[in-house]
């Protein structure tokens, strides 16, 4: 673990003197937090998401052991959890803004290993759309350091059990409404059994690559629509020698750029065909938070616009 | 199944007048054997691979199902299965080499359904060897045409029945030494259950995303690369400004057009270091079927370069 934590400072340019560790005080975090401590001066962020019975306490004995660990500070963050999105989305959104304001400039270690990398990629393939769902989370997304994600669950346990700390066993990690905890007890044991073994780390190996080849596409895409004018009509010639995958993600941008929201995959395909296979045909609806008009792209001689009709009373 | 062999053949530029249909007497391709002969004149193939007692009266069976469907030929291909990569892939090259033979310049249609694709993507996420190993098999990859790669195997069982048409049960699909069939039958109604539904179709969607950006990468490496020197070295300058996937893949086309087989990603990103991370180390081997030749990428001023070292005996 200590290996895994220096070779991300070497790789990423993890900024400043000090850092803080999100703290669980489950197995992952609490080893993060030992290594963290003994690198740099580290603060402990525990969130209280006060969703369980004695969350007060949990957050209690995390703080205790993070000084104890060597931590220069360790703060208990209280959280309002909302609705928005399901009971575990919303709690991610509450616990990441408070990270977010408490941290002080500073980075945010997060305790995210391999196997929860597994796990997101198993979630991500499940909703079917693409590269960008199944490619996991990043090791380095400013001013989150996801160091362990190379790094197996049992090996955090194990650095428990080493350095003698007893961690937080937290009740929602083996309940089964929950479709993580499902995908950790079912679906990847009987994976790995059926696969031979290695599923956990081939699915973190396929994230990594498929994160690079969309982060190649989005930049190229994002180069061909520098050249463009914002706001303006796509024209058609920009597109035509683009290969699809590339082409698609100009088309995105454009639309993004001029209004259109939470598209799906499917929407940007029909755009598309504008392109590929034009023959008059009407605009295509895509979707626009402004609830007072429907926003279409169409196509208009050699380019593609946006045009918007007031939704009828 | 008609509308979808229609749209395949209308999105795809299926040549000639006629076709030939892959018929193995199971239920897939029986019924794409139906509506084949409808569509076109239709010869079928059947193979007989002379592994199972009786594959010789399974064969004799599809070839009178065939005519009595209309089909204006068929033909029982007798092979004989190597030993090559293991069972199930010896059969595959052995089965394709004789269609192919058999076929006479007519494209071959082929029963894949969308659960086919399903079972392969996730036969290819337990190798995790990125995008590549996961994008599925090709709708179209002439000669050969899958063109039920959108249609689930429940609808090819469903038409058999209405046709009256008793395909052959394979026993090799109920035998839970083979990979696939476990898939089949304990991880994808598992994901399934777990992910709420839908997930041969994601699996499915997922692949043709992945197909889709891989393609378009490495039709981009295809032209980095058609600005060089064939077997020369690789100038470090027309790598720098490229993002890493498409980086990788012009040193992965580098590499393979001096005489490497069987990179690994690792050796790929290895060989990558000469160019991100360069402090004047040592070349990387890499691998090469001259058994008496060591291959190695290293870098020599502004340029990668390959040289060989002999074996020491």
């Amino acid at each position: 673990m200590r290996a895994a934590l220096r070779r991300f400072t070497g790789e990423h340019a993890v900024d400043g003197e000090r850092w803080c560790v999100a703290l669980s005080g489950g197995p992952d975090s609490l080893a993060l937090t030992a290594v963290a401590a003994a690198m740099r001066p580290t603060t402990a962020l525990i969130v209280d998401h006060r969703l369980q019975a004695g969350s007060h306490t949990v957050a209690a004995t995390a703080r205790e052991q993070a000084l104890m660990l060597g931590c220069v500070a360790a703060q208990a963050l209280c959280v309002d959890v909302g609705t928005e999105g399901g009971p575990e989305a919303a709690a991610r959104t509450a616990r990441y803004a408070a990270l977010d304001h408490a941290r002080a400039g500073a980075p945010v270690l997060l305790g995210h290993t391999l196997d929860d990398q597994a796990e997101t990629v198993l979630l991500g393939l499940g909703r079917g759309s693409g590269s960008r769902s199944i490619a996991g989370m990043r090791p380095h997304d400013p001013p989150w350091c996801r160091p362990l994600l190379g790094v197996r669950r049992s090996v955090t346990h194990a650095a428990c059990a080493e350095l003698a700390l007893t961690p937080w066993q937290d009740p929602h990690n083996a309940d089964p409404r929950y479709t993580r905890v499902r995908l950790r007890t079912e679906v990847l044991p009987t994976l790995d059994e059926v696969l031979g073994g290695g599923v956990a780390e081939a699915l973190a190996r396929t994230a990594t690559a498929l994160r690079e080849d969309n982060d190649a596409l989005d930049g190229l895409a994002g180069d061909v629509a520098a050249g463009l004018d914002p706001g303006a009509d796509l024209p058609v010639a920009s597109l035509t020698s683009l290969p699809g995958a590339l082409r698609r993600r100009v088309i995105r941008r454009w639309l993004l750029a001029g209004g259109a929201a939470g598209l799906t995959d499917g929407q940007i395909r029909a755009v598309d065909t504008l392109v590929t296979a034009w023959r008059g045909q009407g605009g295509v609806a895509v979707p626009s938070p402004l609830s007072r008009q429907r926003l279409f792209a169409g196509r208009r001689g050699g380019a593609l616009t946006l045009y918007r009709e007031p939704v009828a009373d």
